[in-house]
């Protein structure tokens, strides 16, 4: 029953503070003299801020640094048993992990599970899972964070209207988590943290404007602007999965018709597997359908992979429309990169190839010039850094009262 | 020779400063009890701040405040003498405004001037009326705000590779014209400066987050996030009149084929009347083309007024594509507001019909529920009025050096 992780409710008291903790999370172990200069503090305000997060054990003293001639200063770091629980709650699967203070992920799991169960039966599966992997790596709890496959209402902590995840609509995620686990929890769609995964600790990091693409069960974008998320007035901006292509179109799980989720998100893939399997178009899938009895997006990418013709027409004919609508999007943000995850970025550089096409076809050479189009190199783990991420900038700053 | 308005390079010295200067020219006459309350500045700062402003004339006494019970406070308003010029050079046209600090056209002359004349050219002519039109409101020239149509290095103030400017890649306007006028120039392009015309005194006031579609010659968006223009990684954001909507598609000026402006542009437009007229599908058209000889986009917009069916279905045809993409970038955007303006705006409300259509039916209900479509307010004056916040912008802020 116990959680051998406690729960902290550590304060940072000013602004000063919270730029230090960012700086030891993004930077790693800094001597005094350093964060003295970067910040811009003399020497007896940084002691003081220094001697307060040590006071409540955020920081911690790393031993001498390195001599850059005269005195030898001390080293700081984030304190080493600081624990931040990282949720990525998918359409299919969910994963948890247990990361320390700068992100870096300590322990990990991960199983199937259906997001359509509902809240409260996914919510405790994800707690059971909570339990195992902390038990992995004890420590001090000090925060969550959680990506989930739908809109979320940053502000409120819980999805709104969710296309794919029938009744969570508006469940109080945040709440329920924080309650549970007696420590600050922070929700948002999982594209945004995928792209906060991947601008932390994998391909773009230190970038500040990029653009992630998600193409798994739903298809999905998370813009960061000037190193933030940029969510729009009413927090859908990303949504690229329901742009139409198609008045007429096949019927996409929001309702509606001709969505590019309809033509290329997992469900569309493995609907299209079926149908070239059993009207005898692709031998490989129809060899694999009777084995298993069934198709998913992952058999497309593992045959397109094996040089199946029709798979690799499939997946060609996806990233092409994936790479049109990109290209728009390329065209409008003008951003510094576009990394593709999630899913089906497992079928890898064939799909990464007709983007590319698309894109570098489609849109202004000044806009592309210099616009790298990259997978993930996160990949699965892209969900958890991001939400860790999320959680130590959410208990890195100041909050009031 | 000489020229009336004298330049004036006022200092503002401080943020405080820059912020009275600024609220005096969004909000009008302030009294000081009101200055003191907005900005938090305790009485003797701000006695100080506006001191140093009246020295340098950058505010004045307005007369007493009506009363709020208590002692009387005096109004402060923006020197009524101070002048700003506001260019807007379009792709067949030139506009010069004077303006007073608080944006206020007080003089505006246009006239007809093709941009591919070249850069000396052109604005030799701007400067001319730019003469004419300051010796109509005498005062002190404090800056110039310029918007061109084409891309625009905004930190070197010139235009780069800009597709329908032919001669003028990489000249520097911004030099030219500082150097003409011994004021100091800030030069855009011309949809960012519609946008933040349109958010300063148009349909768009107080709103944060923005898109303003410009239909005329060329396409293209100005995007506000925040309250501010938001360019991209190379300056390119909101270029969608070059998102390509078909691969075997008409030649456009860009150089590639199929461009959104290849369809839909002033150009296309009146190539495909003169297709209309010539054929025999359109009686209004051929009688226009046989008594001038020529048609342009404004004669479609006149036919389609007056019930031409040819005309309208080319509006409404056009309508759609341009709602595709506008669709699209409300999915990625998820704005506040769409306004659009430009020439093109003529077409009116059979054009907005057509645009809203398309986005309500194709983005996500959560982004378009409060989205409201709308006309420019501020019609061809967006221009200028945009192009004298740009140069308020520049001359209310704090300069090194």
């Amino acid at each position: 029953m116990g959680v051998p992780v406690q729960g902290a409710a550590p304060g940072v008291a000013s602004r000063h503070q919270s730029r230090l903790l960012t700086l030891l999370r993004d930077e790693g172990p800094l001597s005094r003299v350093e964060l003295g200069e970067r910040l811009e503090l003399p020497r007896a305000r940084l002691a003081t801020e220094l001697g307060r997060l040590a006071e409540v054990r955020l920081v911690e003293s790393g031993g001498p640094a390195a001599s850059r001639g005269g005195r030898r200063s001390t080293l700081v770091e984030l304190a080493t048993d600081l624990r931040f629980l990282a949720v990525d709650v998918g359409a299919t699967s969910i994963g948890v992990a247990v990361t320390d203070a700068r992100c870096e992920v300590l322990a990990h799991q991960s199983q199937e599970c259906d997001v359509r169960q509902g809240p409260t039966t996914v919510l405790d599966r994800v707690a059971a899972l909570a339990e195992q992997v902390m038990a992995e790596v004890p420590g001090r709890l000090v925060a969550a964070g959680v990506g989930l496959p739908g809109p979320v209402s940053f502000r409120e902590g819980m999805p709104v209207a969710p296309p794919i995840m029938p009744g969570w609509d508006r469940f109080p995620v945040r709440d329920r988590l924080a309650g549970r686990w007696g420590c600050p929890v922070a929700v948002d769609n999982d594209v945004n943290v995928m792209a906060l995964g991947e601008r932390h600790a994998g391909v773009a990091r230190s970038l500040d404007d990029l653009v992630f693409v998600k193409v798994g069960t739903g298809i999905g974008c998370g813009i960061l602007l000037g190193g933030r998320v940029y969510r729009g007035v009413a927090g859908t901006a990303g949504d690229i999965g329901h742009i139409r292509l198609d008045d007429y179109g096949p019927a996409c799980a929001c309702g509606e018709v001709g969505c590019l989720e309809a033509y290329f998100g997992g469900a569309a893939l493995a609907r299209d597997a079926l149908t070239l399997a059993r009207s005898g178009r692709s031998a490989h899938l129809a060899e694999v359908l009777a084995r298993q009895g069934t198709l998913t997006a992952r058999d497309v990418g593992v045959a397109a992979a094996s040089g199946d013709f029709a798979s690799i027409n499939l997946v060609r004919e996806g990233g092409r429309r994936l790479g049109h609508v990109v290209a728009s999007l390329v065209s409008f943000i003008n951003p510094g990169m576009v990394v593709i995850g999630g899913g089906v970025a497992l079928l890898g550089h064939q799909l990464l190839a007709e983007v590319r096409s698309s894109v570098y076809r489609r849109s202004m050479p000044l806009a592309t010039g210099n616009l790298p189009i990259v997978l993930s190199e996160l990949g699965d783990l892209a969900g958890v850094v991001g939400a860790s991420w999320l959680a130590t900038e959410h208990a890195f700053a100041v909050h009031r009262g």
